[in-house]
């Protein structure tokens, strides 16, 4: 039975923070084993990588080049129906224009004192890209990380992706060279992130590692982050509706069977100040379960981690939202933007009954790496600024120098340091 | 005896190696006893906090409130000379000003198909902003801390800081005031990360957290990450400055030192392509050493990890700083402009011999927060953008679902999700 909540129940407060404190997340501990893989590839490189590819994977690099080949790129691209590829591309365009638009301006002005202030925007000189094996290789995952890297400038794009038994998905090589990615390897895993971080004779280490994957990959980003930049380590996904009487209640149910069929532990919610909709929805749901390909995941997400909660208007509505910070929120009500306007915490949002959330997910051209797990409150979904570091500005002339020089020596002396002081000191003193 | 290094020696590719390899970080694993800090002051809250508070800090808070009152803070103001309350307003506002100029706009625009795209930026709610307890409590950290979240325009601001043997600074607490810090509990350590990643009876959770502290916080941070945000474990202090014969030695070898003092295990570099100006600048160090109060660590920072690189010219100057990826970069040569130019990896840059970091570390307006340990590589210092999230936007009508709806079809069939195929699916075939 789907949790039912509503806040004129006097047990809402206990409700809503059991729905808060829901654990969907049991990852296991691995880092013992990511440890001595991580420390194993660190010193012996390729010797390592290859010996772990062997034993998880069973591919032999004796056999087998660590590096995808140009022809096996082409041979995969043929291999993917046309449609795929066209769509494929599609969703490349309409990814990169939109994140053309974050790109940030340099900076660089004179203030009163005359000093010279500012910054500076560049690229990540590389970045490797995490790509999960076997049918968890979502290509559309592939373009949401690869296309932002490459509109920020990053030039070299290393992906990493294992091949269980030696086998590729055609359409991930098809996306890689879609999305502009300028290697790729057959391996994954630790082995994959330690190589990737460390370096190794054939893969030349990387600046950052972005892109999902299994927990023993997750644990080794954690590991390797320092030594390189990592993106947010995503949890499972999740939905929540905010919904009207306009909405039709079985495009809010389809709605929220998408997000269910991602994962068991994936989490959908609708919130309605109309029980008529709320009731529509629930059997509206069951129904449409009845004829999904994916119903056993997503009957078992929709059960165990599914809620409706009823409120008494949009006023309440958009305060749980806030409390939930979901990463994603549809707002299928007559007036979106409004509703918008109330809320602050949120990935992602998808405004009015004609925006589903799997348009995001594809093509529409913001990122649909978003924060997960109520993380929303404090990070932002993927964009150029993952891809980009700021360098600041600042240069001065012996006017600016002396409009600056008295507070600054006289917080360095309040601080105790005293070399502090006399560099300022020293370059007055100089004629 | 100082490193010193020559790219024309055949030893140098290993020589420079050493350098980027030296390790000037050695962490305790102190893990252990921060989980079980960190699940007690979950667990227990308050009663917790209150516990390892008396033990490490010998304050009761049966005879002490853990906030810090009104009158305190008055107090402090009153007992900090006058001159120091100015400077550290003279730097708030200039590091205001320049923190304004960075926040970024809000975007929203129709694109040729009709989809209303774009994103929002909204401040965080609340931040936690962990100041270290006696001498190690700079005041221009926290407001080189607190400021950009002010501007970002985050509400609630709440400051800990350890009150060991109940002493609290009072420049602490009036730079508090200053920078608008709301709330301050005299409370530090793992427990102090505690109560503000989970809150306790008396203090609210915090969205994110940052600030400096010692290998307890740091390793709480890492721990709590996840629940809120953290901001980058910083690494001991360093500094690169590429010099020509136009730079006169002593201002050089003062800005090494002003470096060097903060910490036995900071790093200060001198790249240049003048011998003579090595010679003298080693020799002004020397001289400058005997008459510095923070002798000790200066000398103990400079002998063993300090360095002199002595290059051909700028190019091969700008490749080695590429490398070395320093947190502070001062170019003390005859055209800084044009050298910046063919940098891209550094924190910050000061431009020309009459720009000391010191004032950047004080009042210029930059941010003093940065990169270290080669982490200017793949991110960038605070800023307001530390304190910001972004919410992106997608809005359809019929007309741009239908414009959109094949190939995120295509695409969510070819990953087997047929739940979002149908999600589309269904809004079309809807009247």
């Amino acid at each position: 039975m789907m949790r039912r909540l509503d806040t004129s129940d006097a047990s809402f407060a206990d409700d809503f923070a059991a729905l808060l404190a829901d654990q969907r997340e049991f990852s296991a501990d691995v880092t013992s084993v990511v440890d001595q893989v991580l420390t194993d590839v660190k010193t012996r490189g390729d010797a390592a990588v290859a010996e772990y590819t062997r034993r998880f994977d069973r591919v032999d690099f004796a056999a087998t080049p660590m590096a995808v080949t140009a022809e096996e790129i082409a041979a995969a691209r043929a291999a993917v129906p046309d449609d795929v590829i066209e769509a494929l591309k599609f969703a490349r365009d309409r990814i990169a224009v939109f994140h053309e638009k974050q790109l940030p301006s340099n900076e660089r002005f004179t203030d009163p004192v005359g000093a010279t202030l500012g910054w500076r925007w560049t690229p990540l000189a590389s970045v490797g890209l995490y790509v999960p094996g076997g049918r968890a290789a979502y290509p559309s995952s592939l373009l949401m990380n690869a296309v932002p890297a490459r509109v920020a400038g990053v030039k070299r794009l290393v992906m990493v992706v294992p091949a269980p038994d030696g086998h590729l998905e055609p359409v991930v090589l098809a996306a890689a060279e879609i999305a502009g990615v300028t290697e790729i390897y057959r391996i994954g895993g630790a082995q994959a992130i330690g190589a990737l971080a460390y370096g190794t004779e054939s893969i030349r280490a990387v600046d950052k590692i972005v892109g999902p994957g299994n927990a023993y990959v997750a644990a080794a980003k954690r590991q390797v982050f320092g030594t390189v930049g990592i993106d947010m380590v995503a949890g499972p996904s999740e939905v929540v509706i905010v919904a009207d009487d306009s909405a039709p209640a079985d495009v809010i149910a389809a709605d929220l069977l998408a997000q269910a069929e991602h994962d068991e532990v994936a989490q959908s919610i609708l919130i309605t100040a109309s029980p008529t909709l709320a009731g529509e929805v629930d059997e509206a749901v069951a129904a449409q379960l009845e004829v999904l390909p994916r119903r056993a995941v997503a009957e078992a997400s929709w059960r165990d981690h599914g809620a409706i909660i009823i409120v008494e208007g949009e006023d309440e509505a958009a305060a749980l939202v806030d409390r939930l910070a979901p990463e994603h929120l549809e707002l299928a009500v007559a007036d979106p933007d409004a509703l918008a306007e109330k809320v602050t915490q949120a990935g992602a949002i998808f405004l009015g009954a004609m925006t589903p959330e799997a348009i995001g997910d594809y093509v529409a051209g913001p990122n649909h790496v978003l924060p997960t797990s109520r993380s929303a409150r404090f990070s932002s979904g993927l964009s150029v600024f993952d891809f980009l570091k700021r360098t600041t500005l600042l240069g001065l002339d012996r006017a600016a120098l002396e409009a600056l020089a008295g507070p600054a020596m006289t917080l360095a002396a309040s601080e105790g340091l005293d070399a502090h002081r006399l560099s300022i000191a020293r370059r007055l003193r100089a004629s």
